[in-house]
């Protein structure tokens, strides 16, 4: 029986999704939880695995198991054995041709930024700081150079392992709500740091030491060394996935 | 020379705002920052003293000093000797008969409830997780008999060191966002606890095990003993203290 869990994790503890010897993981967290729930070893995949620091708002897995327990079941067990910066949202049957990571047809992620002269205090973890002023109608605007599908060599990590640099990026804004700036992309899929890659260089388009057609050419040179640097993990979360709407899950992972 | 400070801070690791022996308070930290600053000791006197765990948007400070700093002195000079939880957000020179907690004409709070079948993950620091469903309408509607001046003795703790339980409620509303409620309430002043006990008497009528009628009734009976139990701390938030327009202080602390 293959089964799908919506995840809300804060990142901030973790050395990111993926399981790793010593270092404490999301992955490995739920995969522990999960397998005392079903009293037999449980392995998850995920639909898109994120780095240290960086939060889910909903993450989506399957596993497999032959154990019989109702879907309440699964979620009060395992969040009751789950650390508190984890929560398991829903849980819900899923035919085997389901798959998390090769069934999503979008990924959504959030960048916020707290754009005042102080530091954060509140939501510290969940922000990234910037000082000096930025327009977000020009990063606005700077952005929409990225809509459609592209090589994006230029925003993406050494690390990264991906078979190609090529990805179509679906929609992306940037809105200001009073000291609050929020980035949205989504995109079918994105290359490691590609988000944080793309903010770092919106930043200089927004204080205005860049024009607004730098993102368009940056992208276009697909040098990764002309572009701005990587932003900090604890501004970014992954909203989640999206899939089409005959797997039925809930709406906040369906295309609409 | 006397100043005026807005300070924000994440109360989750605090004893709460006042110095004790020991305990780590925000007002013993942003002394010790402060004094740092000024290299004489300095001692502050707030709007609202806030509990263990209770968290600050815009508490608001006065000080007096003779040391010659300018106002970007103070502030980026006792953020660096903050810990990441506390922020002071601004510093203004205020005449000698400003004081930051008689000064004060109201204060305001806002408790944040998180209503949904799961506890919360990400925003674990500043919300109250509430399982079963809450009619926030009706919640309003209860709450709506708190306006006015009123004996709040049913809502007062009994360690309130206050000389009388009269209090002005001044505005008071509930709003539901998705899966987020917002109390959101200001007075004249506030007696121990009485936030909490008012939202703790407010979610039983928002499950629909008392009456909206209920809330009156407690008002009425001045009995602490049958009200609800004291809310967490985790979900209030001192949004502020307001003062008349003439001390010429930030929007944000100054009456509309």
């Amino acid at each position: 029986m293959r089964i799908a869990l919506g995840i809300e994790y804060d990142g901030t503890d973790f050395c990111g999704w993926q399981r790793l010897k010593q270092d404490v993981s999301v992955q490995g967290a739920l995969e522990r939880a999960l397998s005392m729930v079903a009293a037999h070893p449980v392995e998850v995949s995920c639909a898109g695995r994120t780095d240290a620091g960086v939060h889910g708002r909903c993450q989506v897995v399957h596993f497999d198991t032959d154990a019989n327990r109702d879907m309440r079941g699964w979620i009060l067990g395992s969040c009751s054995n789950l650390p508190n910066s984890v929560a398991v949202l829903w849980a819900q049957p899923v035919p085997d041709s389901f798959h998390a990571r090769y069934a999503a047809r979008s990924r959504r992620y959030r960048y916020h930024l707290l754009n005042r002269p102080v530091r954060a205090a509140l939501d510290a973890r969940y922000v990234t700081w910037e000082r000096l002023p930025l327009d977000a109608e020009r990063m606005h605007v700077a952005a929409q150079s990225l809509l459609g599908e592209h090589d994006f060599s230029a925003f993406r990590a050494l690390s990264c392992q991906a078979a190609h640099p090529r990805r179509s990026v679906l929609a992306v804004s940037v809105r200001r709500e009073g000291e609050q700036l929020f980035v949205e992309i989504e995109a079918n899929a994105f290359l490691h740091h590609m988000v944080r890659n793309i903010v770092g260089s919106l930043l200089p388009i927004g204080r205005g030491e860049q024009p607004v057609e730098w993102m368009g050419e940056l992208l276009a040179g697909r040098d990764r060394q002309v572009a701005g640097p990587t932003a900090p993990a604890s501004g970014l979360t992954f909203i989640g996935p999206r899939y089409e709407r005959h797997w039925h899950l809930p709406d906040e992972v369906s295309q609409p």
